[in-house]
């Protein structure tokens, strides 16, 4: 496994390099670093990885990692029509026998197995009967796999976050854009009900002009970054996310926060983010919570730990706004998203309840529940979709996570672009990799790279979708 | 009036340059710009400002500034024993009238009254039969009336914030220290309830560790920013505070929610403010406000404010903290001061309910009310003061102005230090500048100067009082 961390100052500019020089005269000399990666990148004028895509009539489908969100996604796609799932790989053969289970009791055709170790997903992209490669491994394997499904001409799926390092982001997008594949990053939270109805809001400028943003991951993981295959269902987590919590000092999972703010705030359509800048406190939680696991002479109590308990994100855009993110991962702290969006007209918050404050509707200095608006702003989406995910088992997120997968789906079937791309993938996903500079230069200011190389100016806002 | 700003970077540096030089030989040549401000800047080894004062039998006041803050005041000195108000001033002159009838009515000697103007406040320092002058201006004119109180050997309580800018801020550390005066900042929410209970629960180690802090100030202050004398209660702050909005874009409110945050963490006790980023949003609310009460054609709409509507600073202390600090005061919003205190074994929060999580008390997962932690953890100030404001009226604030104002009181009677002392003023209030600075440079970091040079780590934290 590659948890390998790029946070030199080249990768930043590696793009607006590579173009200046393929605007003249290329470089000589200067090549090997930026072209070391990808043929792509000299491209002049790579096209964009929106492509018009044929429709499919059905959505063939190679499963990649079937532990707790790959088995819950497959959950999803048996409900889902025209879908089959031919090909299933994990580095565990149980979990592929469950997966084929549970397909073959969904009254479909048996998937073929593919279970001879780390990189056997490559033997699964190469099949030329399969449309769709749907990525569930952990982090560090999620760019792996996209490349290999987009290099075989599939499209990809991946789940959070899109990639660890910046240099992994170009690559995504260098690929998507050189195949003309998909790569879809599988951001859950964007599909869930309160963050559907506040984008339908804000598209209803029902906040005015957008000011500020906030989101995170506030949950305490200290069980699970400690956990290990057999502890129960959703802990063999702790097996690879633990590490990245050893060696790596910023906000380690931005998108389920960033996310649905940024489709709120048009990124990559219209806007996009400029620069971040990262803070981080000491670092406590899990030592603690190892001495009394495992004792205070255990190697886990002894272990450094460098991610800091608290990491605390101010991102500017373009338009101007603020996002404000939280990651606390190592804290004991009830679960949180801490979803904000605040307009010139309001301002609405999901936790620890959900309330809104509306100028000329809700009664001066009185914060409203939020429910007063469902009726009114519920998401389309959410309307006709939830009742299908009834009878779901996934500990809660049984509609956002169907609802995104019947998305999708239903993006593949009509030849649609998706409703999050490579451009919104990676540039959610570099927020972790940025901000690891950031706090290890003392909370320096750290551009964005434009992933989009400037066609986020032309992209259209994400639609309310029915 | 004085809204000069003052961004250079020569501030920040200056007492520790002064330093250097009045270790070795004062270096010719370079002492124009570091020796222009005060001769005691050349002191090799200025005194601390926390002086061991004699107790007072009364306590004198004159009072600087009777509008809405200086009557709160006022009211509440009227209640305490020991106090004489021998002086009243201000420009307006018939508030001077009503703070004399307040008096008398209160069955006390008349004071003299001062209305000659801007600094008419430079005669009532010069009494000398007063111990404290006691000053609720507005802000710019914080720090002149404070050094001529000092001056003239009188001790100085100021409104928040201390100062406006950097070079203010050491001009009270420095006089401070020359004339071996008090110069406490009046913060008064430090002294509310839940603030108060807080800092006893982070004393009696419920909540660990702290990690985090946030706090800051969320008012929607539109209607009071265009509003001028006559216009109502409180609202006559239009005048001097919109000016502030029309200038200076920072966070230029942050003592309220900094100041219970700051008690907590022992800044400036053992702790300190190291550095801060800050990010400002566009500014729009403003505008649009003038726009609708003054028509789009009026001065006031047409005016512009550099001011960004939601302005957010990360704070970074010595022991590894991360205070997260909001200033939003141009948007439609409930009010809130967002308090929240978190550490590794617990988080409380404020606003907009009062909420508690602490590991192995509450429910996994689980926010309890903080109301069931109240009768163990309630402040002894709070239990044994709170009463004593009742009947008071001043619109919601009456308890903790009264025990700020009881305080400051006590510790001049008693001869102690007090709460807060020129170094966490100027501390606190100098976010403002650095923020501004921030800003302005794209959200680079900037350090803190180091007011106390070094005494921070030895000062004892604020205890728990009774």
């Amino acid at each position: 496994m590659n948890t390998n961390r790029d946070t030199s100052a080249s990768d930043c500019g590696r793009r607006e390099f590579l173009k200046a020089g393929a605007v003249g005269v290329l470089g000589v000399g200067l090549g090997n670093l930026a072209l070391a990666h990808s043929a792509v990148a000299a491209e002049p004028q790579p096209q964009s990885a929106s492509p018009a895509i044929r429709p499919l009539k059905s959505v063939r489908i190679g499963l990649v990692g079937v532990g707790d969100m790959g088995s819950c996604h497959l959950q999803n796609l048996l409900r889902i029509d025209n879908v089959e799932v031919r090909a299933v790989c994990d580095i565990v053969e149980g979990k592929v026998a469950q997966a084929q289970d549970m397909i073959v009791k969904a009254g479909k055709r048996k998937p073929d197995a593919y279970t001879r170790g780390d990189t056997d997903f490559k033997r699964l992209c190469e099949r030329d009967d399969i449309d769709l490669v749907y990525n569930a491994t952990p982090w560090e394997w999620h760019v792996p796999v996209c490349l290999a499904a987009m290099n075989s001409g599939k499209h990809a799926a991946t789940e959070v976050p899109a990639a660890v390092t910046l240099d992994e982001c170009w690559q995504l997008v260098e690929t998507a854009e050189k195949t003309g594949r998909h790569c879809v990053m599988m951001e859950n939270c964007c599909y869930d009900q309160t963050e559907l109805m506040i984008l339908n809001m804000v598209r209803k400028g029902l906040l005015g002009e957008l000011l500020r943003g906030e989101g995170g991951y506030l949950h305490d993981m200290r069980a699970i970054k400690f956990s290990r295959p057999g502890d129960g269902p959703w802990t063999a987590e702790g097996i690879w996310r633990l590490p990245h919590s050893v060696r790596r000092n910023g906000d380690l999972y931005p998108t389920h926060g960033l996310g649905p703010v940024a489709q709120c705030m048009n990124i990559n359509r219209g806007n996009r983010l400029v620069r971040l800048t990262s803070m981080g406190s000491q670092s406590r939680g899990l030592k603690l919570f190892a001495a009394k696991k495992f004792g205070p002479e255990s190697a886990q109590a002894k272990q450094h730990y460098v991610l800091s308990d608290v990491v605390v994100t101010l991102i500017q855009t373009h338009d101007g706004q603020v996002i404000v993110l939280n990651h606390d991962t190592s804290s004991p702290r009830p679960y949180s998203r801490n979803i904000l969006v605040q307009g010139t007209k309001g301002i609405v918050v999901k936790y620890p309840e959900e309330k809104i404050h509306i100028e000329g509707r809700s009664g001066e200095n009185e914060w409203e529940p939020l429910e007063k608006y469902r009726k009114e702003f519920e998401h389309p989406l959410w309307k006709s979709l939830a009742k299908r995910a009834e009878g779901l088992s996934q500990g809660g997120m049984e509609c956002m996570d169907f609802i995104e997968d019947y998305r999708l789906i239903q993006c593949l079937l009509e030849g649609t672009p998706t409703d999050m791309d490579v451009y919104d993938a990676v540039t959610l996903s570099a927020v972790s990799a940025l901000s690891e500079r950031s706090i290890a230069a003392n909370s320096t200011a750290v551009d964005f790279p434009d992933f989009t190389r400037g066609r986020w100016k032309n992209r259209q806002p994400l639609g309310i979708i029915s």
